[in-house]
């Protein structure tokens, strides 16, 4: 999937409601059972969700820790969701980052043996840690620009004459791919921040975590992040898939991806993008 | 392991050493047959190789590549490498950092799920990304500061007032942890560099990554980074395991550990460590 084609997908959706699948096995409502509780609550989440969302994000500590069958899972997740909604983006939250041979072999466990549109990576090693995931067609690498999580101001602020380290990720990385395959998490705990990130890349789609739980406020998202392409994907995740914890959680889970699709639409109206 | 039986295995086997365990299945000399060829290749590189390492490091990625069942094998090596060589340092080069309760799940994947010691953990999300790893008693977080990749220059060496971001980050974290806990994987292009890092950290173990098949030279590592328990685990892993691609490539590759082995146990003796 290509710039345009995302965009597209918001269109038609009036959405750019991203679903973080952080399906934590002990949070899962006691009322869904069988052999693999947790794909069978991704399943039933997806089919009460997708209509309202553009793309799902499984956090892949998640599954990792429950090991190979925790990985199966994953690979089962993805799988579900490109058979059964192929139009919709598929981020893989694993924020690696490494060296070359290394990188290949991630790019390839997320890009290539499973139909992931796109992995997180995280920038500390630079360019040659990034490269592996961009040789991958109309498949996308989102790179960690600035989190949203209190330990962000430890190195992501550190500023060389005025530049804060997260402004050098945007400005040197930005040439490393295209608007087409390189994105950013921008998790800005202000939203007006967004505005001085969108003087570094105007027309990058960004992956805005943490509205909801979190705090944040879509409004503000969208008025400083939003482009003449949106633009923007906006995670939630407990604030939908944790909703409720009895056997309606799904209906539930489905009323708050509603919800917040409908803002959403609110915000792609005012802009004229829908 | 606390950093005082690190030190003590380190005088009894008379080495520094860690075997880097990137099993890359391409590369597998032919020979090795069987349902799990990873895994037999690894078993038989530990057979080979223990006695002169006291540390493996499995860099996950190669592992992950192959989905559930590299995951699986991932799983077999550790086990093994705990039930038959139970004093040696197995460190999970996995280079995470996620906030919160997701670091939380990936420490419970690496440490508490499999038997790793320490596990590889990314600074760029700070310190709420680090510390849910350093809750485990004698586990340890082996913090990236300075890589020895092309792309280290890319951020590592963003300079607030004469600090570069790898120096923010030792001198930053250093305090999250203790020297029980924590180490950093520092790899110096010029290994005076060890000089200035170790003012910031004269105590903590280094993991010092490419000496070897990317050219660094032991002599100067030891010269620079060694401390009074000395301080440093050097890891190698292409330089020994793929050393040879014959049916003997086990026993060669054991050859090659005895070689840097030998070199080590000559910087131990001149500093009077053993």
């Amino acid at each position: 999937m290509n710039h345009q084609q995302l965009f597209k997908t918001i269109k038609k959706k009036r959405s750019f409601l991203c679903v973080g699948l952080d399906s934590e096995t002990d949070k899962i409502p006691a009322s869904v059972k069988g052999r693999d509780r947790v794909f069978e609550f991704n399943r039933r989440i997806i089919d009460s969700t997708h209509k309202f969302a553009v793309a799902y994000k499984p956090n892949v500590a998640f599954y990792e820790c429950e090991g190979a069958s925790g990985w199966h899972t994953l690979e089962k997740t993805v799988a579900y969701i490109k058979e059964n909604h192929p139009g919709i983006f598929v981020i893989a939250d694993a924020k690696r980052g490494v060296i070359g041979n290394t990188s290949k072999m991630y790019a390839k466990a997320f890009l290539e043996n499973m139909p992931f549109d796109a992995v997180t990576v995280a920038p500390y090693m630079g360019e040659d840690s990034v490269t592996p995931f961009l040789s991958y067609k109309d498949k996308w690498v989102v790179l960690l620009a600035l989190t949203s999580n209190k330990g962000a101001i430890d190195f992501q602020y550190h500023n060389e004459d005025g530049i804060k380290l997260f402004e050098r990720v945007l400005s040197v990385s930005r040439n490393w791919g295209n608007t087409d395959n390189l994105m950013y998490v921008v998790g800005a705990t202000r939203a007006e921040m967004l505005k001085d990130i969108r003087k570094l890349v105007p027309d990058h789609f960004l992956l805005v975590p943490g509205v909801g739980a979190q705090g944040g406020s879509l409004e503000e998202v969208a008025r400083y992040g939003m482009n003449t392409s949106c633009g923007l994907l906006v995670n939630s995740s407990r604030n939908i898939i944790f909703a409720d914890n009895t056997e309606n959680f799904d209906k539930v889970a489905g009323e708050k991806a509603h919800e917040i699709q409908l803002e959403m639409e609110k915000y792609l109206t005012e802009r004229n993008l829908v």
